[in-house]
């Protein structure tokens, strides 16, 4: 190691476990990946699969702090969310320590329950908004997309869409994915997908659409699923307040997505767009909320 | 057999078929069902898969008629769709001949193409349609959900949702899905599902309360596909035209699916409906568009 390891950052998603081994100050200086996602996982199997994955980072007892599904009902040990509005101090204060006799944390999700009534939650992404330190909106694409609003360095408000898992779902398991190969081939395809999905309210007659464009002919064999990503994007940005994208916008995400998102939301006619690095944010938040603690 | 067979009436869709024994004017004298629907058949196994369905009703040289997915491109003979505006004795104009041997016609599906321009199809409920013959709204829900509009007997506009497909896909395909029994246990799930599907115009995004409704102790594990099951029939309730909502509708389905529109349609503040049975529609359309040919 050639820089000393201050924090031992973890993102443990459910599909797929991202360990950073991080510098004073919240600069990446190593990292792992690893599979084992939180969902399979049984709470006894969590601290070995991190000795597998990074045990030679844990010698020197640095603390290791984890953000993600870990903390969730079914995971390592249950980190409650906390309510919105959410700043730093109170992620930090909600820590869970799982095991006394080791220096593990992990990071509570947040809960978005406007009059008490619980609307919406998110685990991880709370790190990452922290990280990148902006206000506005900020976008985490992916299988749950997740829209959060922050004012004042305070996360107010969480909006989830499942626009990755249905793109996966539509693909795998409905007629419309029949033959449709993997996106990224025919950007063209792509824009009028968003087109669509910005227009057509009605995402499940929308969907229709990918089979009448193949009928039609508008729609290349290898374009549908750059059709159906665009379908699906367009409609989760037609379903937010034209209002709300006028503002700054911070979008966290692997560069591929956050790429079509750029593209979706300059398309909607929508707000400045900032593209921010998913491993950097994790970092700078798990820092930040490290930090706090001390 | 008690009653003169005047037409073998055939209902071919994508996973089943349907067999009608049809008397004069166009009654169902008796009836077969097989798994063997027209997706994973090749051209050349239609007849043998007829015969051996029905095979024995068809010595008597009654005439065949076959509606569905029999005439799609990939089916036993391609069909051509006819353009809306279609009255009976256009789609009667259009029947196909697979085979010059056998008194076998394939009807052709319907296509709603505004201004020249290709927007949505059928196979099927064409012929649905014409049997409950009436005028105004006409609902097909199932896997693919159709909304047929006629007038003056001619189907004038077809719009497609993706509803029976998208709820099984979730169910199989998604997190959501994960130990959700069966629909049909909790009522008032379902209602709680309608309204947000009314209220809530982006599915994505609505999609994810059936998690948060389950996390925030809302919704108890049985009551999740009928909760979903609401959620996707308020959502395709929501993207019709209000005023289109204010004339008669006819609802041609299943009779628990039947209901479950009922009442949605009820609770979205709707038409007049009516229910329709899908064997006697499909059987007095054959017979309507048979005796349109002689």
């Amino acid at each position: 190691m050639t820089d000393t390891t201050a924090l031992i950052g973890v993102d443990w998603g459910s599909s797929n476990l991202r360990v950073l081994r991080i510098g004073e100050g919240g600069a990446v200086l190593d990292r792992r990946a690893d599979p084992r996602g939180a969902v399979g996982l049984e709470p006894g199997d969590f601290p070995g699969v991190l000795n597998r994955v990074a045990g030679d980072w844990l010698v020197d007892g640095a603390p290791v702090l984890i953000c993600g599904m870990a903390g969730a009902r079914q995971g390592w040990v249950e980190a409650p969310y906390r309510p919105c509005p959410t700043a730093v101090a109170d992620v930090a204060a909600g820590l869970v320590r799982p095991d006394p006799a080791r220096p593990v944390a992990i990071v509570p999700g947040v809960a978005f329950s406007p009059g008490g009534v619980l609307m919406d939650v998110m685990r991880g992404e709370e790190t990452q908004t922290f990280g990148v330190a902006v206000d506005g909106l900020v976008v985490a694409p992916g299988t749950h997309s997740k829209w959060i609003t922050v004012e004042a360095g305070r996360i107010v408000a969480i909006r989830t869409f499942m626009t990755g898992e249905l793109f996966a779902a539509v693909r795998t398991a409905t007629l419309l994915g029949v033959g449709m190969s993997a996106p990224g081939q025919d950007p063209d395809a792509f824009r009028r997908g968003v087109e669509r999905g910005l227009e057509d309210r009605s995402l499940s007659a929308a969907l229709f659409s990918v089979r009448v464009e193949g009928l039609a002919g508008r729609l290349e064999p290898g374009g549908a699923a750059d059709y159906l990503s665009g379908l699906l994007i367009g409609a989760e940005i037609a379903g937010q307040d034209p209002d709300r994208l006028s503002g700054p916008l911070t979008l966290i995400g692997e560069a591929a997505l956050s790429a079509r998102y750029e593209e979706a939301l300059e398309m909607a006619g929508g707000p400045c767009v900032r593209v921010a690095d998913v491993e950097q944010a994790t970092a700078a938040g798990l820092w930040r909320i490290w930090e706090a603690t001390q």
